[in-house]
């Protein structure tokens, strides 16, 4: 669970005072999400969800997020659509922190992950990138290979509580990366971080795409790499073909691949999986005792990436 | 039904071309509505709402109705929301006509009205009204005394055709109403035709309101009597004075009226019975004959302005 700040009931009310959202009903923490306190919302004009943002958000970063969503929201994307106060921000503050309050999604995200529902969320993916493009604000990928080299430094040696040999693995990984990261593919504004948690299905439909806190401009393959790691793994590490071909094909049906895209997968595949290996280690190894959240098991990601360095093309994600 | 236009497949998919919403699915006519023809849209992205605009909505007016939609939804209503086209822009044209793509609502309309659905309509109405006053566009109403005067004289001495010393009793109606109109009442943006076909329930809870095609400014307490007219009286004409109360507290609950505004509610409730009897008497003496659309009957107006001519004042609607 994930409700790190409680908010007094006369604060809520004088925020929710700069809404016309009518009187409030109900508020509810969420206990999905480990960036951002969320809560459920509900007022007498319908529900909504209320993000007071933590301190892993940097607030300069607010405006880019909010202002995608609207954008994205406004084209048709089914992601949540930032609510105005009657001065017409999106962003206040609450609690002593900078707060939102975004529309309420229907549906919810899938238990039991099946290739129909990797090819939708491939569709979606495509059509978040194709929605994206004219959206004017600019954010570099805090966590691109630069961002990597960074975390992994700051493990260091450490890195090797976790596995023995791991910071030696990482290292000469991050070279490798560094040496072979494709330059002058399509770039624009990608998710970062859809995994099955952030994907609202109605049936095999998708329905919402949520969490755009990591969201920034980098390789659109990068993104769908990204999913290869996150949508197409079963849980005891083996790698779906079935599932990886029907995220691909799924999104080639809205946006076709370059061949260079399509070359560059396993690299950039690579790089997906060094990435959440990377943050996940860091995590671990700074974990708070007794802290509400745990961290989540950075070696799965490297059994991923140790896949992914296996691979001899781009034929083992289920294409050509 | 209402399907006015029909639209060629090769057509709608250059139409849909100009949009990021994946692949058509489904597109049905909807039998609802008498002034333009709505598809259901349905595309690997989602499900939407496709209006072709009819010769009855000026295309002047469209960037008015299409922000006000967009300014509304963005501040929490229940509102569809226009997409927006790769170019940006909200408003194309198919078929020959203006047309848009908005978000599809769920909820349905109410087929049998209770006080409870009173009292949510009365509150979104003020909803809309608190959420609309930050809008920067106008659009006087069209509808307003000076149209109903223009109609009641296109129709003329055939009022008597509907029924015997009817065209009497509106011209003297419209010089009271004239005469005693309300000035200086709050005024801003309405919806104007808040009917129960134009708003959706899920459960209790209103989960949308539609057709903002008549919506313009004028006094807001005038939206309210429409509301009185097209909530409140029973399908034998009685007048349900639980419904009314519930509709006006639930309106109080989110916005206070002024003792002008209750004190002129009868005068209101007249010029809204007056507006819906003068456009149907129109459309009854000059449908034409075969029409898909069957007009809607002038007198059941009639009936209603000679309850609120009979009143004594607003406590006739369950106030004070």
């Amino acid at each position: 669970m994930a409700v790190y700040t409680e908010v007094e009931p006369g604060e809520l009310r004088r925020f929710l005072a700069a809404y016309d959202l009518g009187e409030l009903v109900a508020l509810v923490g969420i206990r999905e999400g480990v960036e951002n306190t969320n809560f459920r919302l509900e007022t007498t004009l319908g529900r909504f969800i209320l993000t007071i943002y933590e301190k892993r958000v940097d607030p300069a970063d607010l405006p880019f997020f909010l202002g995608l969503m609207l954008h994205l929201a406004e084209h048709g994307l089914p992601c949540p659509l930032p609510v105005r106060g009657r001065d017409g921000a999106m962003l206040r503050r609450l609690a002593g922190k900078p707060a939102a309050i975004v529309s309420f999604l229907e549906g919810k995200s899938v238990r039991r992950i099946e290739p129909v529902h990797c090819a939708a969320v491939g569709g979606a993916l495509a059509s978040l990138h194709l929605a994206g493009r004219g959206f004017p604000l600019r954010r570099p990928n805090a966590l691109g290979p630069e961002g990597w080299r960074r975390l992994l430094e700051a493990t260091g040696a450490r890195a090797d509580e976790v596995a023995p040999g791991l910071a030696q693995e990482l290292a000469a990984e991050l070279e490798t990366l560094e040496r072979r990261w494709p330059g002058g593919l399509p770039a624009g504004v990608i998710h970062a971080d859809l995994f099955p948690d952030n994907v609202f299905f109605e049936g095999e439909r998708v329905s919402g795409l949520i969490d755009f806190y990591f969201a920034c401009d980098d390789l659109l393959a990068y993104d769908l790499a990204i999913c290869l790691n996150a949508w197409c793994f079963e849980s005891d590490g083996a790698f779906n073909v079935t599932k990886a071909r029907a995220l691909l094909v799924g999104y080639e049906a809205r946006r076709a691949l370059l061949p260079e895209e399509i070359e560059a997968l396993p690299i950039l595949a690579r790089g997906a999986a060094l990435r959440f290996l990377a943050t996940r280690l860091y995590d671990w190894l700074n974990r708070v005792p007794g802290a509400l959240v745990k961290p989540k098991d950075p070696l799965e990601y490297l059994a991923k990436l140790r896949f992914h360095r296996s691979v001899g093309g781009p034929a083992a994600y289920g294409l050509g």
